[in-house]
């Protein structure tokens, strides 16, 4: 098979970005940085979007959708996100093109400048905000729960497909709260969603904390994330949610009159997750022979291959395909049979094990005669006949086992990959290895710079969910006193 | 109630642009030419989404995404599609803004100018033929039947809310075919996709038809499209269906290797439907009171109101409410119980029919004593009492009965301004009055324009469903033979 992709092992790096183009999820465009996202891809994002799409409509939201642009000046009225953003904008300086008077093609029209520049949103609070003050006046107008789907662009200098690009897909959710205590419970919420949502349907055992001062959303008080671990022990932040106090509030003088007449600022929310998440998909539960995915997100859960040995019998086995696959779809399962004639079987399976299939089912015209089906698994690369009497209960339990164990599977990677460490030369020679070293820190942002200029180690998160976590002890770097483990690991 | 509307009577335009701010659909933004979709609209629109999705993917479509930006020389390549463009493009220039050196705020970084201009899409055929020419080699490679659903933005001088936007959102399918024939029958099949769409669930009775050569998309070498009559007598065109011909592919250099081993250029269509459908959607049904939703695209299909003269019923009302509402609900009805105690009834059945919600469910404490219902109708006006036995069934015909009606209605209108006319004089005076005549034409271009001059009406197209136009007649302008009558109209 021509598809051949590098090794895990060999090297990791390589491996992701032959998965990513082979397995036909995503590739460069022609725009620097920008990737176009192939069906199979999109696929996969829009189960994403689907099942995100409902858990946030379960808890209230409702989607809207705000201006691909951002005057300039916007940016700049709170400070630390225009410090955050100013330097990775895309800036529309023109409307106009005009047939270029020196030569062929077309130029900007130096006539169309505009008054002021217009950056492509990196993310949505400022203009958000700017339109919420017209929204809200009083606290019968509150909460304000919206999300919307949207592109972003963040001129990023170094690329890589799904995990960082200059523009990508995302959801950013912009709450509006009377109370700072429903600010923050809002906050908290949403990133329970995300962890639920990682958990469940991409199978991705997530840590859930704060971020630290340094590692915050440019504009938040509070930053909540969810870290994952993927197979070379690098953390990827995989979403994020902020509580953004009054800052946008105060920015844009957004205020509401509460129920006994005093004028309060708002109290905001800002969460989102980016078709980052696809990388995470993939660099978790991958292996050498290609993509592994959950069956809660696989846009092909089963694939079915009839065995051409007798060509004569082939229509019987595709009837009885058809038959199976009538079934399954009924009880909402997708399923697809690779009829193909044009290329062998062995080609066939090693195309779906590329592409993550959960399960192949084969069947030949011996397994008719016998009544059986042989049953591959993609995340176990194992494969057995069996009775072809209940198939379809059979393979939907199979998918559901699927599911749990690829779940598993990642656990107890992370679960070996979490180690306490306790003394700074243990953290330098286990940084290298991979993997979250859950250490002792002092809390300052001075510590916690050395460490990552020594270790290019940053601080994953401080987590909320972790009781292993929960003990005093002295910080790993500078020996002073902690009173809880944070995370530590190198970082997508 | 505050919500009050400029009559359609009055002032039609005044009516459009209130009531689309007043039902809560959407806004203008900061952002000149940009619109803020509220939630409500944003239902509406996912709606639209959903049901269209559906519809691409039953007809073997699937969805990718590619890159907002487009290289600046991309638009060159096809001499028409960048004569069509380049006066309404958003051109990113630079990438990074820096501190102002000179005073507050952040500027843009000189030294951060792009090599090359960035276009913000207007339209997606340049970059996508360019990532096509990468995935075809063979006939085995087609076709390529990929929509996108995205945004895009047409620097429009004059804008009005969703019917023409500088930022717009939408759908655009790029089908790449071996044959000509082929590309024609995909362009044909998917504007029958679209007047499908409009006539069985935006109720709207569309007339399906050519472009002249005049009108056609930039860069087609046929464009079919669907024309919708408003309740002014102006036409709207709500979706287009492009046969492209080899133009892209040759500007793109896209060839493929035939069964024979003949290097063939491949066959091209575009088509797409934008938030301009809602537009459509608003003016074609609304009325004084405000929007008339389909059931089919109504995001709340059933409101309940209880009505509050007995304080000590309501609990039992509202339980009434509640068990009607979850046997609806089973069958996919989606409904709203509007049981806020800070407004009266009166205050709430306004707001409702404000936002067009098909049907109103009131009920009382003598309803309950009584086993009725008071049922109203948004379409119609009306309201009975009806017994509460067998209410569910009754209420899902009713929700079909009014999505008939309306269409009906759109129907009969549109028939009764469809007028034959065939003289100049006749032809000048109708067109005042509204309405699309079916008229005689010369078929040139030097006509079309001088009969656009002397009454702003254009020729909408022409149509491939309607027999009453194949006749035999002379020109209405110059009196010139013509073999069918086509549709004139001033238009949105």
């Amino acid at each position: 098979m021509a598809k051949q992709i590098t090794s895990r092992a060999e090297n990791y790096s390589q491996w992701y970005n032959d998965l990513v183009v082979k397995a036909g999820l995503a590739e460069n465009s022609a725009v620097r940085g920008c990737m176009v996202i192939k069906p199979y891809g999109y696929a996969i994002w829009e189960k994403m979007q689907r099942q995100l799409d409902k858990m946030f409509k379960d808890t209230g939201h409702e989607n809207a959708y705000f201006p691909l642009f951002i005057p300039k000046s916007f940016l700049s009225r709170e400070a630390e996100h225009v410090e955050g953003f100013a330097k990775e904008c895309a800036v529309v300086t023109h409307h106009r093109l005009m047939t270029n008077p020196n030569g062929p093609g077309v130029v900007v029209d130096p006539e169309a400048r505009l008054e002021e520049e217009l950056v492509v949103r990196p993310t949505s609070e400022t203009i958000i905000w700017n339109t919420y003050k017209n929204w809200i006046s009083s606290y019968r107008d509150l909460p304000i729960l919206v999300n919307q789907w949207a592109n972003v662009v963040r001129w990023e200098m170094r690329t890589r497909l799904f995990l960082r690009t200059a523009e990508f897909l995302w959801q950013e959710g912009h709450t509006a709260h009377a109370t700072k205590e429903e600010a923050i419970a809002e906050a908290e919420k949403m990133i329970g969603v995300y962890a639920d949502f990682a958990r469940n349907y991409m199978a991705l055992p997530v840590i859930v904390g704060h971020k630290t001062e340094s590692e915050r959303f440019a504009g938040a008080l509070d930053t909540l994330c969810i870290e994952a671990m993927m197979q070379d022990g690098r953390a990827l932040q995989a979403g994020t949610s902020h509580f953004l106090g009054q800052n946008f509030a105060k920015a844009f003088d957004v205020k509401y009159q509460s129920k006994d007449g005093a004028l309060e600022y708002v109290w905001a929310t800002s969460w989102g997750v980016s078709t980052r998440l696809m990388g995470a998909l993939i660099m978790a539960h991958g292996d050498d022979n290609g993509l592994v995915l959950p069956p809660n997100l696989a846009p092909i859960q089963i694939v079915m291959v009839p065995i051409f040995s007798n060509q004569e019998k082939l229509p019987m086995v595709l009837e009885k395909m058809k038959e199976i696959k009538a079934s399954l779809e009924k009880l909402g399962v997708s399923v697809k049979i690779d009829d193909r004639d044009n290329v062998r079987s062995g080609f066939k399976f090693a195309e779906w094990e590329l592409k993550g299939v959960p399960v192949r089912l084969a069947i030949g015209a011996r397994d008719l005669e016998n009544n059986t089906v042989e049953v591959a698994r993609r995340d176990t690369l194992t494969k057995e006949v069996v009775s072809a009497d209940g198939i379809v209960d059979k393979l939907v339990k199979l998918l559901d086992e699927i599911e749990k164990n690829i779940y598993n599977k990642a656990l107890s990677f992370r679960d070996s990959h979490l180690i306490k460490v306790d003394t700074w030369d243990d953290f330098k020679a286990k940084i290298e290895e991979g993997g979250f070293l859950l250490c002792h820190w002092d809390g300052t942002a001075e510590t916690e710079a050395k460490i990552q200029e020594e270790t290019k180690a940053t601080i994953r998160c401080i987590p909320i969910d972790s009781c292993v976590c929960q003990e005093e002890g002295k910080c790993v770097y500078s020996g002073r006193p902690s009173s809880r483990r944070v995370v530590f690991a190198r970082a997508y």
